[in-house]
């Protein structure tokens, strides 16, 4: 089967012991019996977002779906990278979301600043999380992107693990076309301004922190699309 | 003022000659006067998007915007590229076409494939197109990016220019994120396949038109991320 026609995962955050059967949530009881086609005997794949990878054995097939889960095995996280990332315009963040999650980027905060704030939303957080999940599923990865509430900037640089890689989405950067890779110390963080860019205070915050400027493109990106390239970048260099 | 701080370029695709003057349209006349809140005597950029720069000095703001075209510059596309992309999933290409445009990608061919054909939708290309005249404003870029209709994918092969540089993003393929870069030959295209991927049949044919296999992340990206990805590595390639 093409790397491309493969199932998604299922999602599966409490995944039991070898040799237990669960039955399968009705979103995903209808994934496996018809979208896949799936039959008693056939196998499915699972994962609980934090490095399984579970083998399923189908065992029944009619009104609910049964499986028993026969093998786990674990992958740890060969690297990790975090966006720190101001506010777009408008709703823009839904896709930012998803496309984060697809390219492996490991955890996604929003940081308020001087020039942008992330408005509050009921129910946002969760969407997200949908969204990771789903992505997750789709590109088939072990690990799920974690989302975190809007925090401010100053406080989300003081909280960084000591010895990050830390790199910062400027146009008068270096350029990472000209090949220039991502360092391989985990986590490597990029961070992106709001809309209307960073402060010179916030900017220069960035720099004392260890932040180095990074150019993604050859022209000025909206927030969300420079995210986007900067987990590109990330995502490129891995083994 | 800061890079990101520049006000967006004006499209104006029947740009006069200098010592012309015209009365700015009502969105453009609302953007100059009310967001940038410029005034007489100030200037303002404008693009034609095939290369123009026009410095335009604002000689009335009161009922409607009026400005004198002083001077011209033209730069010449310096890099073509061309994303040739299979249907995504859903509505998901309007994002899309926005993200290429902001990366500076010059021309889009949505093609047709044995697993994924684009849906006939009214409006749309219209849609694209203001699409791409929105990115290029914010982008500050002078190159419109062109829209095509949907076309049968081997047709787009086979009307592809010759000594083009061809990449097919392929999990298979090369690795972006080691120091490949693009080779500078223009234009450079990439062909992304539909969400259920290329065909055996397609695929070769692509391979014998002279694409060559890259991979663009570590997993399997969506047909519109992989195509966005494959724009950034492309940008940030550039001078």
């Amino acid at each position: 089967m093409a790397a491309d026609a493969a199932p998604a995962l299922l999602y599966l955050p409490g995944l039991p012991e070898p040799g237990a059967r669960l039955e399968l949530a009705a979103a995903d009881a209808h994934y496996v019996a018809r979208v896949c086609r799936a039959r008693v005997g056939e196998r499915v794949e699972a994962t609980d977002g934090r490095g399984a990878r579970a083998a399923l054995r189908l065992v029944e097939v009619r009104r609910g779906v049964v499986v028993e889960l026969e093998a786990v095995t674990r992958e740890p996280a060969l690297r990790q990278s975090w966006v720190l990332c101001g506010a777009p315009q408008g709703e823009r963040a839904d896709w930012l979301v998803e496309k984060l999650a697809e390219l492996g980027v490991g955890r996604f905060l929003p940081v308020d600043t001087v020039r942008g704030r992330w408005r509050a939303a009921s129910g946002r957080r969760a969407r997200w999380e949908r969204l990771a999940i789903a992505a997750l599923r789709q590109s088939r990865r072990l690990h799920l992107m974690a989302v975190e509430e809007p925090a401010p900037l100053q406080q989300a640089l003081s909280s960084l693990p000591p010895g990050s890689s830390c790199w910062l989405a400027d146009l008068s950067g270096a350029v990472t076309g000209h090949g220039l890779a991502p360092t391989g110390v985990d986590p490597t963080i990029g961070l992106i301004g709001p809309s209307g860019g960073l402060d010179d205070g916030e900017r220069q915050a960035a720099l004392v922190a260890g932040f180095q400027p990074l150019r993604l493109s050859d022209a000025r990106l909206r927030t969300e699309t420079a995210a986007l390239a900067w987990a590109v970048w990330w995502s490129a260099g891995g083994p």
